[in-house]
């Protein structure tokens, strides 16, 4: 579409430039998977930006998928999208990364059979390794990140080490699928829409230790975490949100891929246009907040401001059993950083 | 979420239901297929019927299918979505169907290996009586029907003639997909964005038989049609947009599935919400314009106002060239009519 081929010899046909907002760019990192396949055409259709902000996506895959990325991105280009100015697809990381504005990094070596969690953790940590340095080397010094590609918290921290040319905070791992799902699971047992809900937040790493916390949550503006049973709470919400994962495999026989798709343009979404007071869950570089050891990748409860940036929300008082909870997560995340410290930048 | 169990216990918590726009229900059938996957998150973030508009989902597909639709309802609540009141899933018309205001029908029964297109009419034929049958027995007497699933301009003319309860005008059949597929390809050709075209349409057939019309292109609002090469536009455009679908096959190992959803949600939308005055492609009952034979389901150029009722663009002057092709999709549809004339109501 327009920009796809600037020498092209009806220019003159174009509108003139000052009507365009300028194109970002964004690179999605195993775009030939499901969640890629899910997330492209939402981007491309304006659900992650906003409906003023054209968009180039850089497709990256691997050398043997790059002829469904051609026909990925043929189906784009079969949606006429307004908003979708170009289309890059490539399996080379200097193409993928040049620029962008956005990096949505959903591709990851899943845990084949037999596998050891140590092995998955370095075999992934040597491609975030690559696509760390990728992203210092060609990115835009604002480029935003999001890590979707599991184990997300780890992949992220060893990526940003190898990124010292961005800023530190431009870097996320993703909750929001968790969040999005206690959301969920709570605005059925009150039976009121999410948008009635605030106040809840992931804590520590995207796995099964992760904490969804309801010690805050709000129904319209109430405090309503008295309410909820605590045998509901502790034996049928925790786990189910620490282990929906399994359940989705479980009837779909396929692992999540749109609920994580729209969790990743959410989280986006968010991340530029602000969160207006309310608390979304990041997985963010620790300096210590709330005691966490300094340096993880670690999710808390954050807001963002219209300008596109988050903070963690500070003082809120941490009973004894969240506290143990919290703990339980962190020793998770510190014993993967103990495997893969040797690939720290 | 909201309204899913009336008779919970945390009513009290609902905001009033003056604050609410009234959900409406819409039917997705095939919905385990991949085109069913690609809509049914698009219509619950609010892509279809506008961001103000709550939906209530209806999901059917074949009793076989009913743990994926389980799976894909989990991972349509994990998603939050604020707009999505309600899943159904079942495989019973019934339910499926009851008041129903939209109803989007995508399933249907695929060509296997040495089956004759005769005996693909008449298969899908017959689900086409059932499914006509329980629109005009349960949906909402102002219901809107897109047929998407192949042959889907026979099964609509079929499913139409089982429902005599509903107005014949609103029944369509799925041309967008083709419509956009021209758009982009001559978006790429004059290196404009597809916003600066108008004025193109698909005549006749979902079907290689087809006819993408650029005799009245517009780019900017200047006639362009002089200015395309007739080489291209016979040998390159015209084929390409008639066997779009192949090309899609031949890369991705896939058939068209967001792409094709997309167009769904594209034509709903503007049917919906009009079309500013923009010509679609619509495929409609024929009632003799441009001397098409009545009682087809056929595709015109048609624009559609903001209170959703759409009328074929009138008084266009067709070239004998043009006529020609017309005639032929034309006589391929009377072909299919004369196959299934003993399933029509």
């Amino acid at each position: 579409m327009l920009l796809r081929n600037l020498s092209k010899r009806f220019m003159a046909y174009a509108k003139p430039s000052s009507e365009w907002k300028a194109p970002v760019r964004v690179v999605l990192t195993g775009a030939n998977g499901n969640i890629g396949y899910a997330m492209a055409f939402r981007i491309a259709s304006g659900d992650m930006l906003g409906p003023d902000q054209p968009v180039i996506l850089h497709l990256l895959d691997l050398p043997n998928a790059q002829q469904g990325l051609v026909g990925l991105n043929m189906e784009l280009n079969d949606c006429a999208f307004p908003l979708l100015h170009n289309v890059v697809t490539t399996d080379d990381y200097a193409t993928a990364f040049s620029d962008v504005d956005f990096a949505l990094l959903v591709g990851s070596k899943p845990r084949g059979p037999g596998m050891e969690r140590a092995d998955l953790l370095k075999d992934n940590g040597k491609i975030f390794i690559g696509q760390g340095k990728a992203l210092n080397d060609y990115a835009s010094r604002n480029c935003k990140t999001l890590v979707v590609g599991n184990p997300a918290n780890t992949n992220c921290m060893i990526l940003q080490s190898h990124c010292p040319g961005i800023p530190k905070e431009n870097f996320c791992a993703m909750t929001r699928l968790d969040h999005d799902r206690g959301l969920s699971q709570l605005a059925d047992y009150f039976n009121v829409n999410t948008t009635q809900l605030s106040d809840i937040c992931i804590w520590g790493n995207h796995s099964p230790s992760m904490y969804p916390d309801v010690s805050f949550l709000k129904v319209n503006g109430e405090h309503v975490t008295s309410k909820i049973d605590t045998d509901w709470r502790v034996n049928n919400f925790t786990p189910r949100v620490q282990n929906r994962g399994a359940e989705i495999i479980a009837n779909r026989k396929l692992s999540s891929a749109a609920s994580a798709g729209n969790a990743a343009i959410a989280h986006t979404r968010d991340w530029h246009l602000g969160t207006n007071g309310e608390w979304t869950s990041f997985s963010v570089l620790s300096q210590g907040e709330y005691g966490i050891s300094p340096g993880l990748i670690f999710s808390y409860p954050v807001v963002v401001d219209s300008n596109g940036n988050w903070e963690i929300v500070q003082g809120l008082e941490i009973s004894a059993a969240s506290r143990e909870m919290i703990r339980k997560t962190e020793n998770e995340l510190i014993g993967e950083r103990e495997t893969v410290e040797h690939l720290l930048g």
